[in-house]
């Protein structure tokens, strides 16, 4: 079995979702913990030393030559998952990094530069909302007052989640000292795509990333008896919410390129015979063209508040996190080209924390082949053979970084 | 302060639900739990023998002469609640009873046929689905094995969570021995509609109860990641659903009389990033004629097979419970009637364990003013002055009946 696959296999236990298929590894979870200290258990069986930084983002370095930690190679990817998601989204960046530290040391390689693995929490925003929330606390992108504060579905801050872990919430925010560490970052991921199945290629370097964001809009009505309510009496959120799902799927149709979706909708109270009071759903919108995207949620926030008007309700509409549109950079994409000729160009639709540490420093990317291109899903696949290629593309990539 | 309202007082703090507001207490939870443990200790306080029947209904005796256990007079309603519920649905029913006990206790009257308070469990059917589930299983309106079966939102069966908490599930099912005790049963509830206020009326006798059911509809599309999946190439069910939401309201707004609600919806597996894979939703659907009811229902399936193949997705339609139409008992309407000539009478679009087991034995139903006619909300009220009449309506119908 490929060293990727088996890695992958080790933790396949880890965070099965009975109810919605597939895997649940939200951040500070029983399994979110259990991948991390997995993570720090293959490190260490490879020699590299792992730190815990302030914002809980795990650092494996390997530094043999015991060289001044900066100007650092990183890589790394996340382990959290959505709920319900797939085994790769994550999980194949980092058993890849692992992997490709393991050929590292198999050829000899000398390092002229310290390399790190690293691993992102929360990335995808499945349990505090906000996406890359590790890197965002890294770089300064989000103010930590407001990250202590974000909650869970269960109303518990991130603050106490993290302090009843044995985290330091308090010394959440932009470390500098750790970002002049880093001298680039390269992140691995499965394509979540069919860009790379369309071109027949394992493994794709990054172009870009889509600007792309989340907004929250409540709905606000009169709860009241689904059996005594007469229906002209009614003040239903969820008929305006249900007429917003499908405007918004209307406005994004009307732009090219651009996309938004409806994934996370919640009635409350959520009875089967109560007219809900409220319902708040989450839209995720994105388009190349950040201007573009900015007029398509302001266009969408007017419709909600005039169909909320017409169904005698209130709409608000409030951003959770927004980022641009990110260009890797070129120089650093040119010497990657340079030792994976074969490997085609590919932007993304998806956002990572690559886009965000791209903010501060040279950032690339390498996308490995998904056959049905499905991702945040339990259908998401990758051929062991891909995922080996994938292994053996970043450590070539590191190889030529590093010496 | 009023008996009644100081027995509500005391349970006030059991359930409240910081996050929704209200009351949540679902069956089986500590909060209904410690709900079932107030009442024991309420009952025995005033001399009544309380017991637990096969389907984990209570039933507290107050019968001094020692007569039969048969042909007796039995009251009371639920203490289990919607999420985020009002404050009276059920308990004030439970409160009332016991109160009457106490009123009937200081008027010394003499019982020519044994009294009984009950409390059915899981009256919402807001944790298992189905509505009345004690007394449709004490009625056999309700196959036991599926009972047994049916699941809450976390995947826990009923079985499994009564056994949890010492009930013995294997004994569910029609118990022809607690229904021989019944001779007739009276309810006392909180009206949830606004017909009292409209009258300038305290207390109402209960005419009918309209039919209703509850249906399961799901949507299954293609889950796949929101920032990577074309518009076009979507097989969304969340848009389905929401498509379907609107013309369930627009289908019952076509039908004089009816009521067609969607309260609960939930996309799997919910993510903000992610294009559902499935979602589910509830419809409760409620008409005077039964008839309509079906065909009502036989049209939105219709609309959701429709919507969700223009959608790329599947529809299917599952019915949880339906309740005819209850037209309560003639003879024992009229022996209430001539104790309580200023109550006008009152058909309710609610459903309540009197519409369950008027199906068996002679059944009526008092209704108490709820100023706003709010229910299935925090904001449902009722005032103490109403609350007492209530109480008084309730003691002097039982002691006509009981003597």
């Amino acid at each position: 079995m490929p060293e990727v696959t088996r890695l992958l296999a080790d933790i396949a236990d880890v965070g099965r979702d009975a109810v919605r298929g597939g895997w649940s590894r939200p951040v500070l979870s029983t399994a979110e913990l259990d991948l991390r200290a997995w993570f720090v258990g293959e490190a260490e069986r490879r020699g590299l030393d792992v730190e815990t930084d302030r914002n809980g983002i795990l650092w494996a370095w390997w530094n043999p030559a015991g060289l001044p930690l900066r100007d650092a190679v990183v890589t790394g990817s996340h382990l959290d998952s959505v709920p319900g998601g797939g085994e790769f989204d994550g999980p194949l960046g980092v058993a890849s990094a692992l992997a490709a530290v393991d050929l590292l040391q198999q050829r000899g390689s000398s390092l002229a530069r310290p390399l790190a693995v690293a691993v992102f929490p929360e990335e995808e925003g499945s349990r505090f909302g906000v996406a890359c929330l590790g890197s965002r606390l890294l770089t300064g992108a989000i103010d930590p007052d407001r990250a202590r504060g974000l909650r869970d579905p269960e109303g518990v801050t991130l603050a106490e989640a993290a302090a009843a872990q044995g985290f330091d919430p308090s010394s959440f925010g932009r470390d500098d000292e750790a970002l002049a560490r880093i001298g680039c970052f390269l992140e691995l991921h499965v394509e979540q795509g069919r860009g790379l199945v369309d071109l027949g290629q394992p493994v794709a370097i990054g172009s870009s990333i889509l600007g792309h964001g989340r907004w929250r809009l409540t709905f606000a009505g009169q709860g009241n008896h689904a059996g005594t309510t007469l229906m002209d009496d009614r003040r239903d959120p969820m008929v305006a919410a249900a007429r917003a799902v499908v405007a918004v799927r209307d406005a994004a149709r009307a732009r090219p390129d651009a996309r938004a979706t409806v994934g996370r909708l919640r009635p409350v109270p959520g009875g089967t015979n109560v007219i809900a009071s409220r319902v708040e759903l989450w839209l995720d919108a994105r388009h190349p063209d950040d201007a573009v995207t900015t007029a398509l949620v302001a266009e969408i926030e007017q419709l909600a508040r005039q169909i909320a008007a017409e169904e005698g309700c209130t709409a608000s509409l409030v951003e959770e996190s927004f980022s641009v549109t990110t260009v890797f950079d070129e120089g650093l994409r040119g010497r990657i080209e340079a030792v994976l000729p074969n490997a085609p160009l590919l932007g993304t639709g998806a956002g990572h924390d690559a886009g965000v540490l791209g903010t501060v420093v040279p950032t690339a990317m390498l996308f490995v082949r998904s056959p049905d291109g499905i991702s945040h899903s339990p259908e998401e696949s990758v051929e062991d053979a891909d995922a080996e290629a994938g292994a053996v593309a970043l450590a070539d990539a590191l190889e030529s970084l590093l010496t």
